[in-house]
């Protein structure tokens, strides 16, 4: 896992360097009119489709959501698919129920675009265009440069879906953002020492609540996936304002609480969040990320951090984190 | 609570005997020609969306998913509504980010249709159609009648979009169905004891992960919410196929299961679920169903249960449940 951890700088610079050319060929199969973007992943892969959907909706200026597999793996649903843009992402590019799910959805009419790390796998088999995330072979079970490479690749499709971004920049200024992204992750990477003393101070957890909002938020869902799969502790990622719906008393309960800042127009949410949970006792923290980047890049920067911190928690509680107890590199869901 | 709770068999049945009217109600503000449907909601509202999401995309036949409220109230987002008709849930009908998304997205094109159990307030003068869940005043904290009532009102407005349900059956089936549901609450709400054992069971436990597919995924996401808010114990909602993609490390850390059944083409998912943890001394319940309904009517009454379970909880942990420590019955969010 660190290893691969370490790739990610030259891993991320490779996409960057191809984003012009990959934007072009999404440009290419973009259904016309235009309805909306659907994204379909299990695991990792949904956390970045949530970075994804926010985006998508965002650049292209019209609704993005997410994919329920089950509609089509075990409701037959009848669904007129027309107009839509389906983007299925699969590290493996082998999970069941993705695989099936692209291929109800695709002869419904969608456009389909696959995101893998594997361009011969099933999935390759069932999209209009497949995009590699070229990464290498990831041997450790949790996904690391897979995941950040999804993440870089699914702001270059963003930015090839439109240019009405709202406070998010256009297009244009999001493919900029990531210009400076391997530096930054190369930076995070080469300071281990926020992670380790955090690890260190939460070693005995068993609840851990992840909050970020906007484009943080896919990194909060992302960080508390990483934690749960590589420690065993219950890590659960949300945004701040379900946060507050209910589940805060959870904290209040003794759930620790990680709070994933960025630089976005949502960071005002977590100064409140921080500043409320603090005047209560309760105990939150904060990983830090490079200032004066764009939030995009931030956010995946903050997927980075949060990979740290999995891997420090799982070295001080005796884990392993390369091979989970019971977890599986493809997860055969249907 | 337990007050509220018990009130649910009437007001489901005011809302069965009026569901006619209201679909008539819905059909006429349906956007033509008809690009999908998206909810917006928070915290158990939001639980309700995805059932409503579920049943939406399988009777519409067409896309279905839920809002990011961040865009519209943090990025400013640009978007095009038109074909779109946005669910806006809130009991309250009060929570600001509800009422500024709803304002945003109904101005960019959507047709808008609120559901509250407050007729007057702010949410009604932002949307075309208002229906109200007519479940008296609301006083606990934890919602419980508006949110069964939440569930039934999506039932209706699901068929009141088309008749392609897939194998849940067509529109006509899922209104049917509900007809059996007020008499299957009453029965379960007349009995306590498999919560009540259950709750006596899990009296000290601090993690919780509730599992369901499909129409249950829904009343997972809810039972779980409500044992965190009335608890304080980290309880998390789950789809079970995203279970195996991770999270189920913290399953076997130690975290219980609780695993809601249900009658539809996703049961095979749950018993596979049950057979896997149970092979691996991982502890899972389940609480009773009605046999004989069908699958939506199952679901609501499932939510119940979820509610019995909470509430059994907080009384033996000596916590409120009426009032939880720092909630209030309605979050500002913005």
């Amino acid at each position: 896992m660190a290893a691969e951890m370490a790739e990610q700088p030259d891993a991320l610079a490779r996409l960057l360097a191809r984003a012009p050319a990959d934007a072009q060929r999404v440009a290419q199969v973009l259904p016309r009119p235009f309805a909306g973007t659907v994204f379909l992943a299990r695991g990792s892969s949904d956390n970045a489709a949530v970075f994804g959907r926010y985006l998508a909706e965002l650049c292209s200026g019209r609704p993005a959501g997410l994919a329920a597999p089950s509609l089509y793996t075990r409701y037959d649903a009848d669904v007129d698919w027309h107009g839509y843009l389906l983007i299925a992402l699969s590290q493996s590019g082998a999970t069941p129920e993705v695989v099936t799910t692209c291929t109800a959805v695709r002869s419904a009419g969608a456009a389909v675009i696959g995101i893998t790390n594997e361009p011969d796998s099933p999935l390759s088999g069932v999209v209009d265009l497949l995009l590699g995330t070229d990464a290498g072979a990831e041997r450790a079970i949790p996904a690391t440069k897979t995941v950040t490479g999804q993440f870089a690749l699914l702001a270059t499709v963003a930015g090839a879906l439109g240019t009405r971004a709202g406070r998010a920049g256009g297009s244009g200024a999001i493919g900029a953002a990531l210009a400076g992204l391997p530096g930054a992750v190369a930076a995070a990477l080469a300071d281990p020492g926020p992670a380790r003393d955090l690890a260190r101070r939460w070693q005995d957890i068993d609840r851990l609540v992840v909050a970020g909002r906007g484009l943080g938020y896919a990194a909060a869902l992302e960080t508390a996936l990483k934690v749960a799969e590589t420690t065993g502790i219950l890590a659960i990622g949300m945004s701040t304002a379900d946060l507050y719906h209910g589940p805060i008393a959870a904290v209040y309960g003794g759930a620790r609480v990680l709070l994933v800042d960025g630089t976005g127009p949502a960071d005002a949410d977590l100064d409140e969040l921080r500043r409320l949970l603090t005047s209560r006792a309760a105990e939150t923290a904060t990983l830090p990320v490079q200032a004066g980047l764009a939030e995009a890049a931030q956010a995946i920067t903050a997927v980075v951090r949060g990979q740290q911190l999995a891997f420090q928690l799982a070295s001080l509680r005796g884990t392993d984190p390369d091979a989970p107890a019971h977890l599986t590199k493809v997860t055969a869901t249907t």
